[in-house]
């Protein structure tokens, strides 16, 4: 499961496809492919990476089409314009390789043709945040606490305050 | 169902926490209670509301704690460091008003104790926009299209492109 972000404007959205990148992590994406590159973002999410554990990176890429044309599965843009996720979800969950595919303030009419599926998750405006968390979060199901030793540092749930094994002090 | 964003940093954060009302919104929320107030992010989303429908509304708030200590139902601090969201939702989902309160960069410590559950969507760093809209939609399920009439603009759900009925044609 991967997700590719185009339309990213490194120096404005920074945060925000920062969030679409934690989000595609936290919610068991392996990768999230980034187009135009930005290597500050990517080094954020690489130093989150080594302490919280796990495989997952944002890749830079030049040619976000021939990435799409070229996937060896089912490329799944996100867009409020697309048929519901509910009914797309049996369709997308027989392929054993899915890119989810968010764009940004301006979407290239090209990705609605090239996609395998458009998927609506509500058909109203909202966020590719949200999109990329509740569409990973509906195959993949929620993520579960990290047992130990499978990362640096890890959360141990609480029902109060913040419980964190592995942390160095000064974060 | 309510969300409040606390610790919104004006002029800093107006995106992100767009982000966070548009999500609330497209994943059924009635309002967004939002401190420090913010009266122009308020009004872009009224602007949404009103052509896409619905009565959803980001609501000042000036004492948020208040506002927790009074609420009549559960409130449900979402934060990484929380007990996790698949355990504690057959308990939330007794109550008949929920509260997702979501912090900004620094949480104050009392919120861990004054909310009635701290739940972590997943306990890795993530977007406070997912933890919203994925715990919105594992109560309430997937937004479904909006219905003829019932809005002033709606989307009608197609396989390739963008179909909307009832926009006017500059937006």
């Amino acid at each position: 499961m991967s997700v590719l972000r185009v339309g990213h404007r490194p120096g404005r959205d920074p945060r925000l496809t920062t969030h679409v990148a934690l989000a595609a992590r936290a919610f068991g994406a392996r990768r999230m492919f980034l187009h135009p590159a930005d290597d500050r973002l990517a080094e954020t999410i690489a130093s989150v990476a080594r302490r919280w554990g796990g495989e997952f990176a944002v890749v830079p890429v030049d040619d976000w089409k021939s990435l799409v044309r070229s996937f060896p599965g089912a490329v799944v843009h996100l867009t409020m314009y697309g048929l519901p996720l509910a009914t797309s979800l049996p369709r997308i969950a027989r392929h054993a390789k899915v890119l989810l595919v968010v764009g940004g303030a301006k979407v290239p009419p090209e990705l609605y043709r090239s996609a395998t599926y458009n998927v609506a998750v509500g058909h109203q405006p909202h966020s590719e945040v949200a999109a990329v968390a509740v569409t990973l979060e509906r195959l993949l199901g929620l993520p579960r606490p990290v047992r130990s030793g499978e990362a640096p540092q890890r959360i141990v749930p609480s029902a109060r305050g913040k419980k964190v094994v592995g942390a160095r002090r000064h974060r």
